[in-house]
């Protein structure tokens, strides 16, 4: 999407053809800078840190890093050596170890020889296939967006409440959450975005407002504290995030929070939808709350925070006091009963087993 | 409560006998400094400006707001002025209303010359009847704790999930929420407290662990999107928060993300408790979330976060983008239904309105 009028992907190949550039994420919301990637301990390092996120982009980013051990050394050792580095640099993601196992799959017959240049191919289809299912998840959920403007008087703003950053930044273009707002604000729908700064990282306050800020999408930052409260008050039509592993029978791990907001839009009938490209579904769990092993964060991102002073300074300082004991848990799991629908490049589907299964049966069937 | 090893209040009379000094809280956690009040405006700045906070709190500054005025003047015009100052200070919290219209009660048949004394006698009444509250409610949530603790193992520990601060900070002494902390560990129960943040003014993290580490409490701070995890987990046994203001019907208007952590302990079968001083009863009003004016705050508290770097200085940066826009709803309201119970100065009482009129019979046939 744009920035500073320019396009720009998250993920592509420097001019030189072979090494890697990324967008440093941790730079946002107050300095756009991107970063060269030339070995798969780059591409791990971009990923543990979380230069990128996001569970697709992690995905592609894991496949570059592949090619790019590929580029050194081809033989069963390095790949298998790579596989290794890069699969455990986020426990959570689904993305990472499905982008390994299909760079794997595609690599392993080949000799030696021959996998540097197939790599590059692969990992450019797996970004190519990113883009495809999210611009078709982008119109499938604007059919969700144009349904309800049909019920609201003409030029009504549409309030749509997001969580974390499911945006472009975390994909490699269009976002999967966004990915519908994008396409109806394009289209010329009235559309306002209330954006969650997503504690303890903040990724709606720096990302997602960073990018719809570019795109030219009217939004309004606010606490995670707050989304009840606008629901309560008829100020939230719709409330769509994304995920980071979706089971079987459709429960939803996403950020820390994002169940929070169900329950809201649960208890106040506002329909809440997760932008679902399915390779982040995962059939080997069904109960997700009780088999999605969540990962636990260092605890400065919680009792620190970064951002810029009055004069242009990027400075870190601590909100807790000396001595109190802070936890960081990354994400959290939506029970499948409390979402509305699950808006895949197939189209919107219900949140059970019955319906993922008969939407996605090439890989139900496993 | 102790800090630094010394027993304090929040609010006490100067050594010169008429001025009032307080504890200045919103350099909380990093610096300990009080603050001496002179003149009603100096109260109303306090107030205003969060120096002071926390319902019962404000009452109590208020009244002694109400003293400094008379001492100054005591006519007639004077009396209303200081409560025309005091009273839109802050717009949601009933106590502030309360402890002024006390006041007035008090003092408008006296003659001109005995308002000052008896300002300050009625003022130092609030604050012991504040006192004197919340070691009831201590006593009574006390129990809850005891019972938790009944159905564990002898030395288990006893989690319990706090938001905001309703804590001795916010009172005159003791805390609304925290005093049946206090007790039970005080009692040598083994007590863990899950501190939220409580964004977006971060009172949780700036002045509840701030208390709990003063006071030898074990306490852990969270994000506020973590509760609802922490419960799906069975890590947290009792929710308990305070409140600025609660309906004849026992809806709970507290700190705004209360609604969601409400919701979230219902949905997974913790008991979640409110400390209701009756005071905060509201008999004017029956539907929280209707009928509630909800204070909407300056945007600078979402955007900008105040900590401490590394080599001691206090800083204040921003954290969203330039040119987003950012909204800081003060409060949510908790319908009843998700409300196990309120502990009052008079026990633990259903959240319904038969039960609350039944146990505040004087105030509710207003």
């Amino acid at each position: 999407m744009n920035v500073n009028g320019q396009h720009y992907r998250t993920i592509w190949l420097n001019a030189d053809g072979w090494a890697v550039d990324i967008i440093d994420q941790t730079k946002f919301p107050h300095q756009f800078e991107t970063v060269t990637l030339r070995t798969p301990g780059d591409a791990a390092v971009a990923i543990k840190d979380m230069l990128v996120r996001g569970a697709p982009l992690i995905g592609v980013t894991a496949a570059y890093g592949m090619a790019l051990a590929m580029r050194q050394d081809g033989s069963d050792g390095a790949l298998s050596a790579a596989y290794d580095l890069l699969v455990k640099t986020r426990p959570t993601a689904i993305n990472l170890k499905w982008a390994l196992d299909e760079m794997t799959r595609a690599l392993t017959p080949l000799p030696a020889g021959q996998r540097s240049a197939a790599a590059y191919v692969r990992a450019a289809e797996i970004a190519e296939e990113d883009v495809a299912i999210n611009q078709a998840i982008g119109r499938h959920g604007f059919s969700i967006i144009e349904d309800i403007a049909r019920h609201k008087k003409p030029g009504e703003t549409i309030n749509i409440l997001t969580h974390c950053n499911a945006g472009w930044l975390a994909t490699v273009d269009w976002g999967t959450a966004t990915a519908p707002l994008y396409t109806a604000h394009d289209a010329g729908f009235p559309i306002h975005v209330w954006v969650d700064e997503t504690r303890p990282r903040n990724q709606g306050a720096s990302l997602t407002a960073w990018e719809l800020l570019h795109h030219g999408v009217a939004h309004t930052v606010i606490p995670d504290n707050t989304g009840g409260h606008l629901m309560q008050h008829g100020l939230v039509d719709m409330a769509i995030v994304g995920t980071d592993r979706t089971t079987a029978q459709g429960d939803v791990c996403n950020k820390i929070g994002t169940y929070l907001k169900a329950l809201a839009a649960h208890d106040n009938g506002v329909p809440f939808y997760v932008a679902l490209p399915s390779p982040t579904i995962d059939f080997t769990v069904l109960d997700g709350v009780k088999e999605i092993p969540i990962e636990q964060r260092g605890g400065h991102e919680v009792s620190h925070m970064t951002g810029r002073t009055e004069d242009g300074r990027i400075e870190t300082v601590e909100i807790t006091p000396r001595g109190s004991k802070v936890a960081n848990y990354a994400f959290d799991v939506t029970p499948a009963r409390y979402v509305t629908g699950l808006i895949t490049e197939r189209g919107v589907i219900a949140a059970n087993r019955a319906e993922i299964a008969k939407a996605f049966p090439e890989r139900a069937t496993q």
